[in-house]
C-alpha cells in the first residue's frame, strides 16, 4: 500500500530506533530527508533510492515525498529524534491537503529532549516545557514570553536550537530571563551529538550555562527549583518520599 | 558487569521499543517493575526472574532493584513510555546514593506524549509543556499555576494523569483554567491505551474536552492558538511557509 511514513530515528544510531521505525525504513521504496539525517540511516539500506536535500528545503522535500507517494510509492520521510517535535510531521500533514488522500503515518522516535535527559540523569521527572530558541519561524518576543512564563511557574526547561552560527547570544539571553526568577546556582545540563560521534554531556549551574558555548547540535536543560546534582547526575525529584510510601495510583510515563 | 538499566519500553508493544531497550531486557538477569508494565514485556522473556510489585510500591521496588544490583546482578527496571518522564529513573538515581557505587544507565523510550501525538497527527510541532494533573505528589495550587502560565504563554499542553478513580474532575478544572485565556473552540485531542488493546484517539474542542471522560490510561493534548484540525489530524504549524522557503538552518528534533 503506498503512502508516507514520517519516521523518527531517535539520536541516530541503529539501536536508538524503534522496531517500527526500522521496519518502515526497510519497507519503504524511497528514503527522503535532510542530507545529514539520510546519512544516519542510508548505511543500513545502501540500495534504497533517496531524495535528500539541504537543510533549507523542508517544504520542497516534503512535497517531493508527497508526489512520490501519490504516484504509488512507499516513502519514508526520515527525521532525527521525533518527527512530531520540531520535525517534519506537521509539514507533511499540512502539505498533504493539496494532494489526493494518502496514507500518512507518523512513527514516533526518541526525541532529543528524552535522549539528552537520559544521558544527564533524570531532569524531566517533573512538569517541563520544551522551547526552541530559533527565531527564524517564531518572533523572539514570543520565545521570551514563553521562557519567562515557564521560569515563573517553575517548569524544568529543555531548550532546542540554543544557538547557530547566526545566533550566538540566544542562550545567554534565555538564561538571563530565567535568572530573573531562578537562582544562578540552579542545576542545569548540556548534551551534544547524542548517539553520534563526538557525543558529550555535563552538569553545570545556570550561571555557567549562560557562558556555555552552544552549537547547532546541542540541547540544554535548565532545572526547576527542585532540580539538583546527585553523584554527577542531574535529577529533578518527583516528590516520592524515599521510604516506603503509598501513592495509591499508577503514573503514566 | 552488574548494574541497573532503567528501561523505557514505549507504549508497550515490542515494535515500539528501541533496539537498546530490547537488548537491555535480554541481557538482564532480573526484570523489575510495576506488575502491569512487567506484564507488557515478560511474554518476550518468559524465563527471566521478575521483581514485580503493585502500583503503590515505587520506592520499595527501586530499592529491591538496587539491592539485587549491589549483589552482582544485572537488573532492568521496566517503565512504560520513557523512564525519565514521571517514571522511575529519578527514584533509582535518588535511592542509589544509599548504596555502593553502581552502574546505572537510563535507556530512553518513546513517552506517552510522543506516541500519543503521533497518533493524533502533529500537535507538539511547536513549543509545548507537559503537566501531570496528579496531585498526589504535587500540590494542586502548583499544578494550577503551571497550567495558567502555560496557557497564557500559548504553549501546546500535554496532560498526563488527567484522571483517576479518586480524581474525576481534574481535567475539567484544567480546561476551565486554560479557557480563561484560550478559546473554547481550541483544537484538542485525546489518546487512550496507545500501543495496547483498546487503543483509541480523537480530536475535539477544548469545550468538549472539558466534558470528556478521562481515565488512568489516557493522555490529552490542548492545542495552542495556532493548532487546528486538518483532515481529521491535530496539527500545530511550526511556521514554515508552504511554498519553497529558506530557513537557513537545520532544526533539531
Amino acid at each position: 500500500m503506498s503512502g508516507i511514513w514520517v519516521v523518527g530515528v531517535g539520536p541516530g544510531d541503529r539501536d536508538g530506533m524503534t522496531g517500527r521505525a526500522l521496519a518502515a525504513l526497510a519497507e519503504a521504496d524511497i528514503l527522503c530527508g535532510y542530507t545529514a539525517y539520510i546519512d544516519l540511516v542510508a548505511g543500513l539500506f545502501p540500495d534504497k533510492p533517496v531524495i535528500a536535500t539541504g537543510m533549507t528545503r523542508e517544504a520542497e522535500r516534503c512535497a517531493a515525498a508527497l508526489r512520490a507517494a501519490s504516484e504509488g510509492k512507499k516513502v519514508a520521510v526520515v527525521c532525527s529524534g521525533d518527527p512530531g517535535v520540531y520535525g517534519m510531521a506537521g509539514l507533511v500533514l499540512e502539505l498533504a491537503a493539496a494532494f489526493p488522500p494518502l496514507n500518512i503515518e507518523v512513527v514516533p522516535g526518541v526525541s532529543a529532549a528524552l535522549s539528552g535527559a537520559a544521558l544527564l540523569g533524570a531532569p524531566l521527572m517533573h512538569d517541563f516545557a520544551v522551547v526552541s530558541l530559533s527565531d527564524l519561524l517564531t518572533p523572539w518576543e514570543t520565545i521570551e514570553k514563553r521562557l519567562r512564563a515557564a521560569a515563573e511557574a517553575d517548569f524544568v526547561l529543555c531548550l532546542y536550537n540554543p544557538a547557530s552560527k547566526k545566533r550566538r547570544d540566544h542562550l545567554a539571553r534565555a538564561c538571563d530571563i530565567v535568572m530573573e526568577c531562578r537562582a544562578a546556582a540552579t542545576a542545569c545540563g548540556w548534551v551534544r551529538n547524542v548517539g553520534r560521534a563526538g557525543s558529550g554531556s555535563g552538569a553545570l549551574t545556570l550561571a555557567e550555562l549562560r557562558g556555555w558555548r552552544a552549537d547547532m547540535f546541542s540541547t540544554v536543560f535548565i532545572g526547576s527549583a527542585a532540580t539538583r546534582i546527585v553523584n554527577g547526575k542531574l535529577l529533578t525529584p518527583r516528590g516520592y518520599r524515599t521510604t516506603g510510601e503509598n501513592t495509591g495510583e499508577a503514573m503514566q510515563q
